[in-house]
């Protein structure tokens, strides 16, 4: 895939940003970098003069962008989440990255659906990746953290780890611009890899649907008590979600799920 | 030399800044990262509350900041000298580095005059190395090129390279960091991790248990025939081997598979 297609495939969604001059800054940071696709999860203030002065020539990014009010909307349509997270979170057994790794993979999984589709020649929905940054605040809430397959942290002062999120936006465009670059050199030399069919990863929206039809068959078991859910779905979307479901994986579970209830 | 003091030899040299904002805004960019050493040279307006407002907690770096009116006495006692430069200087016979490279020669250059020092025991004079940011609408002087020892250039999009100054401070501290971090091999020894309760990765025996139990329970409802098997196992297998299941979640999926069967 050529570098400008394979970094247009890269969304950038801020979350209840506050203050609309980062907003600006976050877009200018992006298009340094040849990013385009930029979410706003419920902007405390946009469209705003600040964002535009911000923005510098990155208004086209501004103007482009889609203002939604919920996460779910925002990557219903992506492959792969990553959530920005200025702490470590030690607690959780995330896999947690730095920048370059996250943007190695990024490109890996980009690249690895375009291989498949080339090969099966059908017209199917474009992979997408989304990088998801939080409140200049307070970062990432638990709930949102959840909806991610994996943490990105960017290494840090530990006395002062607080980036402007620009600022944040700007080194991990940075570095996914560089992945891609090297990728795209090294497939100028290479033939792709052949890849099985069925292996192509899952969307969230698709996931979730799998998510929720389970729910449904724990309560109506007796397994989950709606009233007292113990994080049992944030733990399971946790799972599936670290593992990158494949479209054959989900098939198996779902099937086996049918089969279980029918009996 | 630990990571601290190799990140405290690293000069950060804005000139001519216009933007008060700009300068605290490179102030915080640096402190993230572990840099302390700021030097500018005749900024427009400085101090400036717009410089603070943007430094957020990163003040101290402002307050220590030298104020001087010529490159010559910023870069007096360095060593070695970058120039960032926006443009390709496609004309001159310059050697262009990348952020990473900077940093890694950065990072050698300081490495080796401690070495030197500790050998000869002798009293000399701290070697640093200085960074310079040129005009926020022109970049550097071909005067001020001429007083560099080589260039670095930051890789952007061709349409649009013009990265905002404090977020071109951002990737080289951040680039200059990891060269350190790199350089000093430390490893996160500091704080062992603690990890939670249930997070521990299930051992091969216990997997292939709760396999064995999906197996069966896959027969007796009739979504695996035994004669036809379609590697279904296999396929588990390694979902659940490459996600790393932990005990707890070995747990949720046992729990839900016994509440499915007994229904």
């Amino acid at each position: 895939m050529p570098l400008r297609k394979l970094l247009e495939k890269i969304r950038i969604v801020l979350i209840h940003t506050s203050h609309p001059g980062n907003i600006g800054a976050a877009a200018r940071a992006m298009k340094t970098m040849g990013l385009t696709d930029l979410y706003l999860v419920s902007p405390k203030s946009f469209p705003d003069p600040q964002a535009t002065a911000m923005a510098s020539s990155a208004e086209d990014i501004l103007s482009q962008a889609q203002v939604v009010d919920s996460l779910e909307t925002a990557i219903a349509d992506c492959h792969w989440v990553f959530g920005s997270s200025a702490r470590h979170q030690r607690s959780l057994a995330w896999d947690l990255l730095e920048p370059r790794g996250c943007a190695e993979t990024t490109v890996n999984l980009l690249n690895q659906s375009q291989s498949q589709s080339n090969e099966q020649s059908v017209s199917k929905q474009e992979t997408r990746v989304a990088i998801l940054f939080g409140r200049e605040s307070s970062g990432l809430t638990n709930e949102e953290l959840a909806r991610c397959n994996q943490l990105v942290h960017i290494p840090a002062n530990p006395d002062y780890s607080s980036l402007n999120i620009a600022s944040a936006v700007q080194i991990l465009a940075y570095e996914c611009r560089l992945a891609a670059r090297h990728a795209v050199e090294v497939a100028d030399a290479d033939t792709p890899e052949s890849v099985e069919s069925g292996s192509e990863l899952v969307s969230t929206a698709e996931l979730e649907a799998y998510l929720k039809h389970l729910e449904e068959a724990m309560i109506s078991s007796g397994f989950l008590d709606p009233e007292k859910p113990r994080h049992l779905l944030t733990r399971l979307r946790r799972l599936y979600g670290r593992v990158g479901l494949t479209r054959s994986e989900l098939n198996i579970l779902r099937g086996m799920l049918v089969a279980f209830e029918k009996r």
